[in-house]
């Protein structure tokens, strides 16, 4: 819980007794701008966006890590109950999102096992993140003494997608093959896809070429069944970007 | 959910109607064996353990795949309800005993605030295990051409340390030092600490020095807060060491 002291300094928009996002157009901000979207068009949801210019390292600044002490977007801060609510890491944000205001269960589970199984691919994901970052920080390094390391992560991230691939093919432990991620039988689109997909329809940004991706026939499949959702394309959208949308940005004061 | 024939190859130890763990003794495999004894301690839970030798590759055997196709250790293996359940990934494996065992939310939350702290701090470390990995890959690879890469991974590990130290300090957020990671006030010991523990006590397999973490004091003393429960020291023992207990591999039919 926050000493009222700490949260003293944050940003006058922040202050309205409402939902607040803290995002820039990334992959982490992507998934979370993507859910949002999702469950206004379901009218579930409103909330206010405030664009982080991460450049000046604004998340650094003190007022920030009083919200998120990680220093990362995005970061949710729900002014809404009386005392306010942060919460930090995209997929918990996905699964806050979820259990407090998606009250139809429309992108998740009541099973044990299926709501389970989100978890589960959400945390898969989450762990293949931190490499993707380091296989694109490195895939600019070129030269001899980054082949190592270049080989090291780019084969654990062929070794990801294989993994996705085969879990989408059904290739291990279901007979068929699956439409999404999570839940039974050709499973249901859920936040188990939107952690994933921001992250995983960005291979071109590693490095991967189309014939790399080919050996992964129901991954690039299921990007696009993803891609396809009105609320991902706006999810994704110039509306979460900051020179189109520069009264978004928000500052310590 | 699995169609009957692709779980019929699964060795006959798994076959009894019982929770079936599958764990090396890692630092992911330590969290749940934690969680494991601490129920057991609390009298909640019964359970089957199964060491898996990773060395003979045992995890990447189709019927292991079956179970978990991310091919890797923890696995749980829930042959309690008509249909088993199948959970991999550590964080994800101790939601799952925690909502489905932990009757008392002993090791969790009630409230919605302090529920999405524990997940977010979860979330926080499954990002952090693979760049633990990574840097204890590098820390032994010496020389010129790794030096750069020592040096990026090494620091991200710093800031990660630093992180889960003001938070336990309550520098940015809280008026007083935390005793655990999640929680109202000093904090309870839950799931979050269970998830992180394991991975973070390891810093000298790392090469970092007693030095280095003199800068992380309370994070110093978390490490021996948590490591002095009963508990923790059970779920980290010889029990699962397969050395010492070789009748406890399973292996494929
Ligand atoms: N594990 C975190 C990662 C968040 C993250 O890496 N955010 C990036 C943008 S995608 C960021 O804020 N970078 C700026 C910084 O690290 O200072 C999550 O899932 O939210
Ligand atoms: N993100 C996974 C990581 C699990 C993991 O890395 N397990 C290691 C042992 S600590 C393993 O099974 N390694 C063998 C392999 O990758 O083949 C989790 O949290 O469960």
């Amino acid at each position: 819980m926050h000493t009222t002291e700490s949260l003293r300094d944050i940003p006058p928009a922040l202050q309205s007794k409402s939902l607040h996002l803290l995002t820039e157009n990334t992959p982490n901000g992507k998934k979370v701008q993507i859910l949002l979207e999702e469950l206004r068009i379901a009218n579930q949801i409103t909330w206010e966006t405030h664009l982080i210019d991460l450049e000046s390292e604004e998340q650094k600044k003190d007022w920030f890590l009083a919200l998120n002490p990680n220093g990362r977007i995005p970061l949710l801060y729900d002014n809404t109950p009386d005392l306010p609510i942060c919460v930090m890491e995209s997929s918990a944000i996905l699964i806050y999102l979820h259990e407090n205001f998606d009250k139809d269960k429309i992108f998740g589970f009541d099973t044990a096992d299926e709501r389970s199984q989100a978890f589960q691919w959400l945390f898969f994901w989450h762990a293949a993140a931190p490499i993707q970052g380091q296989t694109r920080h490195f895939s600019d390094r070129l030269g001899e003494s980054f082949l190592y390391v270049n080989t090291r992560l780019r084969n654990e991230m062929l070794r990801i997608y294989s993994v996705l691939d085969d879990h989408l093919s059904g290739k291990h432990r279901y007979s068929i093959t699956r439409d999404y991620i999570a839940g039974a039988g050709v499973g249901k689109y859920s936040i188990a896809d939107i952690g994933t997909w921001p992250h995983v329809r960005a291979w071109r940004s590693l490095g991967f070429s189309h014939d790399d991706m080919l050996a992964y026939p129901h991954l690039l499949e299921w990007i696009s069944r993803v891609a396809d959702r009105p609320g991902v394309q706006i999810g994704i959208s110039d509306k979460y970007d900051s020179e189109e949308n520069p009264s978004l940005i928000v500052r310590g004061i």
